[in-house]
């Protein structure tokens, strides 16, 4: 097997719909695409395309210098990498782990593969299946930096753009939490405005242009809350954060006064509560974060 | 007084931020505008400027036909309309009412404003003080289609986009309400999101940029939410709420493990929980919303 081959080859654990979006781009490229999927016959589709199906991890893992890993969390990642005879196959070998959990869990696993002699890089998937292989994919990664150099070519068969975010194994995990903390919160802000729209008689499709605009705005706000976090201003700006703890308290009510849970906004208004409570009032929402962040 | 002149006079009641910045913007379009505010010398700037000050909100609704009101909510506008000097001043003539409140509130208001034969529209302002009188101000309104078209030259002065959304005087409220949902959800979940970020080392400003890159593909998302919740879909897509579910369980673990509240994020997840425990768990987060709406 010549290097340029060898190096051509990758395998993916895990065939959710995610795993089977990064084995059909590295099939796309071109790659030696080896593939292994806990439940059978998830494979199916792909090994029509080329794909090579494993029989078992190890095989699965044995077959290339680099697997890539994409299941629905740590626990379910270490019950494949942990077994014996899948790390003793890893030895030497490169591991890209793409699934998501916490800064924590991917540190403690870079530190198992590292007693292994197993090359580990982390990484995350900011956007959905639909757009790997297009240039429309996010992908965030973490760990050392030659090692990532080295992997990058077969990496990029996935489209999209590629960052490393730094040396330290938990940083891809740590930015993919913070913002999957502002994709799900207000995912489920529009879910409720949905709920409550309904219940006043308006429907999604004539809220949605204008939810639409409130997402436009977001963008330049994330920017200025950014600057004011960083300089510790925390200004106001014509918009204190008791004008914000009052729009909650009437989105509460009005919610409430349909019977649907407003369970998230009650959360929310009693962060602003508490900020105007340590006798921030005049501040802007931004204090928020400072609040939070307090030991 | 002749009846051009008597178009052109408009009265703002109520200057916190933004009344001041409604105010401002009549005067810069040449408007004979009146102005008064609970706490006096709020109206300096403005009388600088031209406007008139009056000594009294009676006096302040009798120099024209329009007065626009905006307040902190519907109990402050109430403290003046329901003056019995203020109502009887008002009879027959408009009041705009831009305060922000429950679509209840202004249904109410409107009732006791009929009984007294005063004309009302209810409105919402969807955009910063910094927007007013440019274009990129957003307004709504609701009440009766000819009183909005007899205001609506006046009104145009404020700048930006002005909606009709219909006759129902709660609609302006309603749509408010669900936007600002969606809004302050959004900001609580990027308030949060800065403060794990920053306990994990990673500066606001670093972090900023993908969040914006967040806040771009939330418009897209809007827009098929919207169509799946009225379809009745709820399709997953290749990202069921399972999946959500256990991305929001990291997020609360991962910001917990610091030591920062994750209230807001647990209130979300649990929303999905529900959803999987109803047995709709290979459905997409959409499926919150019906849920939510259920009776």
């Amino acid at each position: 097997m010549s290097s340029h081959v060898e190096q051509s080859a990758v395998t993916v654990l895990g065939l959710g719909p995610m795993g089977r979006a990064l084995a059909g781009a590295f099939l796309a490229a071109g790659l030696r695409t080896t593939v292994w999927n806990r439940t059978p016959g998830r494979e199916r589709e792909l090994a029509e395309r080329g794909a090579l199906s494993a029989g078992s991890p190890q095989e699965a893992v044995a077959a290339g210098p680099l697997s890539v890993v994409c299941v629905v969390n740590y626990d379910a990642a270490e019950a494949i990498l942990r077994r014996p005879e899948v790390a003793g196959a890893l030895a030497g070998r490169t591991v890209v782990n793409l699934s998501a959990d916490t800064p924590a869990r991917a540190r403690e696993l870079a530190d198992w593969a590292a007693g292994r002699g197993i090359r580990y890089l982390d990484g995350a998937i900011m956007t959905p299946v639909a757009t790997i292989g297009t240039p429309a994919a996010v992908f965030l990664h973490s760990g050392p930096e030659p090692l990532y150099r080295e992997h990058r070519p077969v990496l990029d068969a996935l489209g999209g753009t590629h960052t490393h975010l730094g040396e330290e194994i938990g940083r891809a995990a740590a930015y993919d939490i913070a913002l999957l903390d502002v994709f799900w919160t207000a995912m489920a802000g529009y879910a409720h405005a949905l709920a409550v729209a309904k219940a006043e008689g308006i429907g999604a499709r004539e809220l949605a242009p204008f939810a639409q605009g409130i997402g436009a705005i977001l963008p330049p706000l994330f920017e200025q809350f950014a600057a004011s976090a960083e300089e510790g201003g925390y200004s106001g700006e014509g918009n204190p954060i008791t004008s914000a703890a009052s729009s909650m308290a009437h989105i509460v009510q009005a919610s409430e006064a349909h019977g649907i849970d407003a369970g998230v906004m009650r959360a929310a208004e009693g962060l602003a509560r508490r900020v105007i409570g340590l006798g921030h009032g005049a501040d802007g929402f931004v204090r928020v974060a400072e609040v939070l962040g307090r030991r």
